[in-house]
């Protein structure tokens, strides 16, 4: 079968690979009919995460068919269509237990890490009953590719762990496709503001038509203070960090209010400054998390109750065959304007 | 009457003030019958805070008899016994209405502050319903006034904010007087573990005896690799921060277990280090927190009902015309080894 | 001025009366612009509520501007526009402290009951720091008389207590206002069934244009059967009882999913069968509760960023010397098809 | 093997039986060393239970070493010592990733009742990695026992949906094995007043012993008037339900502080009145639940610390060949005064 293989820092080809086999009794085959690229998949081609060794297949999100299950699957047949989860969880260990399945001990994010990933025609996924999610048939799967990973990210770590409430008032640093993510799921809590934050014009022109209450151009430095005139001088209730950098979560500490929720998003490289001398008294939480995809069987729902359209994340679309030009287009997002990108079997 | 007063950094005096009188409606005049003295106390003699100015009668602990009330006042009559809150509340404000009083917007932490405080003989308390509790005539006023600061403090910021519950694991980095109100408190909620950390081998003995069940001088630098020992290799479900230096906070993220918290309690003076490259991933939660005395009420019930002995933090006595005395005995506590100190009218 | 006054079962009448003076240090009397009824003011003209004398100006819902204001009033002046809540809260005693303003020992709902109400040109407000709400002068008055009792009764007694979350599944018993106002609240959190039943296809139909994703008219007696098609046989999340008779309660039971809430708003006049046979060992939970108005500020939010069009509910207008046939459009609801009707000043 | 097995209403007797051998993948067969007999066991032999058919093995509690597992078990080996839940949980279905194991769609509570239990020398566990709990090979075995049913039972129905607080005000009504289970694991959380209600003196004797702050005998129908008495004429915060009659639940009803909550454990046969009339303005909760079993991690760490005894409710202990003696003295408690009978093998 086709195959995009990583290939060390910098490198990356489309290969011919064998058809992965049923290796463990919970493993299920899937025929992949869309899958995306992830900024994380970035971060791999740029040699940051020593966990994925070269000769690996990338991806990590996708739908697809089952085409073979191993002896212990009880929840799917060949044939049915399945949503893929980027966490593999065994459903048994401590952090399963604890819905925590980012922490899986042997499973967690492993999909186009460890193991062979989703941007291939075909893919082993391990404990298939408790990593794969059932859809009809019919489902549009180009909405649902976006329930992999990107909306549980942007709803878990941000929006969840952020407690984003009814007539609250939100701040989102960074308008990239987890920043929109958050932002298209934090209104299943309508909240009263949702000031988006980020350096560029044309990002935060598009976090207004996905629902931007404000948006603010940080360029200048002024975010925090023009986010105080927003708020009566209290800061937000919520702000989310959905870039990864120091200056964006220490631009957090700047505006949260009194009693309020950092929740971070960004995959970090390096600490950050933590201003407890200003911030030990106000009465606020930061939070961290790996997304669990606890929350995958709700958002199912309210993608089918149409509450919530993710299709508005995608911009690009191609045959697998021109993958290599799919990940040129996603990864110079700002010539390209590229969100998500949709690969097609 | 005599009172303590703040003289600028480094001095202070026991000065010949005259009676407060009721200024609002909403004020009461507390005759003081006990009082003690806390490490804000020192802070403010060190010249650390600039909110009080020298002249101030100091202490924002205490309990007493009310003498007078302003025509406002409907929960207290002259000869009630009280408990002053360390913390004003005026029961409007939007903080109040959330149950924020630490951050009331004509309250909060102003008594021995921006206000004259308890460490007299008599103290004006404002929005007196809000901010007192009624207390029986012959209440155990020494335990009741470790209620006013300390305890409230130490559950609100460390053990509530911390999320401790039954089963789980609590380690508190600092074993003084507002690590071990955390340590008694911690025990309402039956954790199987509750590690105290300290550098001070006497501090640990005390801790013992207060209900640690086990013990960490962190002198070698390996706390976190001992603690990782003792559980399992995942760290604790709650890390409280009782110190208030970048070096405790830093040794609370490094043996916090993946979906823990850490709640800190201490003042700090300087920015933190946040290890987010580590930390990011890790499913946890960090709180800060101001005392909101919001559960000054269940503590009275809890201390009422004897499931805690708060006399247990106090190590000395002293009448009012020895409180210079009863100063340097708690500014001294590594060779007096004290704890709290009670001062008697 | 003049009033709509209650003379004793099934007599009302407009009446002369006395413009209300301050009497306590916290009443502030307000001039009403704009008031409407309320179910429970029919029920008090039947005579079902014996707290309500004869000789009581009735109503409890309403906006008005501030006329005069007593000596402890801090947050309001003459001239401020402001919400009336329909419960009055002290803001100090034992449930007001805990946020159960419906339960404050002096007050909860006494407007238009215990003392006398907002159907006339003024009112006396007792607690007014804690019982009025700022509103801006230029703001949708109507839209801000729903918020003085249905909208938060249907949120918090509904919703809130039904634990609405994103992408669960909701049934609400009767479609009549309270209902109604269930339905529009219950939207803040995105459910992904919304199925609204009642015995009349009009309110249906009202129900449909309210957001309702599936009607039942339940008049053949199957409607428990009926929502269990709609939800895989489980039954739903929340099931939310805004009648206030038997059946409907026992209709919830009936239809309530492992692990779901029953979330009651009906005024009850008699008892109810529960059935522990078949409901011991389902996890469900059945909530009961007077409005506190605790939501107040949060739904101010809400109404203000147009989260919610709250005056959807209104379906009459008139202004104050035509009330009388206000009262009579509003208590004929199945033919004048009434749901809220504006009285103006 | 020797084996206690049902005979239909009335019936039971000791018969030799095969070994039970691994049916699914997911089995494990355990050589009980311990065991006990639950209520609901005298239930099944009145023939209460019609899921429970003649021939069936009885009993759903017990610890044992594991004797085989089948091929996909992948967290215990032969020779591993395990405590066993009543409820078996698959670990994959809708109800068990919400942690509602009572409720698996191919598991709950079916050992003893739909699939041979405990009460034989081997017992064959479905699902066992997500049913069988690992334990120390010197764990104090008796102590255990209690952790299959009855400890979470009182724990999780009584204590955790009862929201025990830190303070709050509980009654237990009900002073048998499951209602001292639930005054057990209720000490978890510190409660101010833990009052215990029953109609057997001896009972509420034991229940001193236990912890009780006060103890009520109802035979003079004048419980709801002492409880009141005993709480400012508020009632409890918590009053749970451990006998499973009308006159119980509704002693719970009258005795119940607004802002409070009714949790109920007791298995009922028959429909309750609940007095809507005078409950649905008092903003209460009531709650059923059937154990889940998902506390057990928690309460073998709270066990293993020694903050509970859970062989307080052990009463009388018989070996294998005794155990219709134990069956004896178990059901006719009111003589015997047995609490938990342990059978050994």
């Amino acid at each position: 079968m086709k195959a995009l293989v990583y290939g060390g820092p910098g490198k990356m080809a489309v290969e011919d690979r064998p058809k992965p086999q049923i290796m463990e009794p919970g493993d299920a085959i899937v025929r992949i009919t869309k899958t995306t690229i992830c900024g994380t998949d970035l971060h791999i081609l740029k040699g940051d995460l020593p966990t994925c060794a070269p000769g690996r297949i990338l991806g990590h999100e996708g739908v697809g068919v089952v085409d073979a299950i191993g002896g212990n699957v009880t929840t799917f047949r060949p044939g049915d269509h399945v949503l893929i989860s980027c966490i593999s969880s065994c459903g048994k260990c401590y952090y399963c237990r604890r819905s925590m399945y980012s922490h899986c001990t042997t499973g967690g994010w492993i999909l186009g890490n460890q193991i062979d990933g989703t941007q291939a025609e075909f893919v082993r996924i391990p404990y298939a009953d408790t990593s794969l999610y059932p859809i009809v048939a019919d489902a549009d799967e180009e909405a649902l590719v976006m329930l992999s990973d990107i909306l549980p990210t942007g709803f878990e770590c941000g929006v969840l762990n952020g407690k984003v409430a009814p007539g609250s008032s939100v701040a989102i640093v960074g308008s990239g496709p987890i920043g929109l993510a958050a932002l298209l799921t934090a209104q299943f809590y309508s909240p009263a503001a949702l000031i988006m934050i980020d350096l560029d014009d044309n990002r935060l022109e598009v976090a207004k038509k996905f629902g931007a209450t404000a948006t603010i151009n940080s360029t200048d430095g002024k975010a925090a203070e023009k986010v105080m005139q927003m708020t009566d001088g209290r800061g937000v209730d919520t702000a989310i960090e959905a870039v990864g950098i120091p200056a964006t979560f220490e631009l957090c500490e700047a505006l949260i209010a009194p009693g309020g929720t950092i929740s971070n998003i960004g995959v970090h490289g390096t600490k950050v400054e933590l201003h407890l001398e200003r911030l030990w008294d106000r009465n606020i939480t930061i939070t961290t998390r790996l997304v669990d995809t606890a929350s995958t069987p709700m958002l199912l729902e309210v993608v089918s109750a149409h509450r919530i359209d993710p299709k508005l994340l995608i911009t690009h679309r191609f045959s697998f065959e021109h993958i290599l030009e799919a990940y040129d287009t996603f990864g110079h997002a700002a010539t390209t304007k590229a969100l998500k990108v949709i690969i097609e079997a």
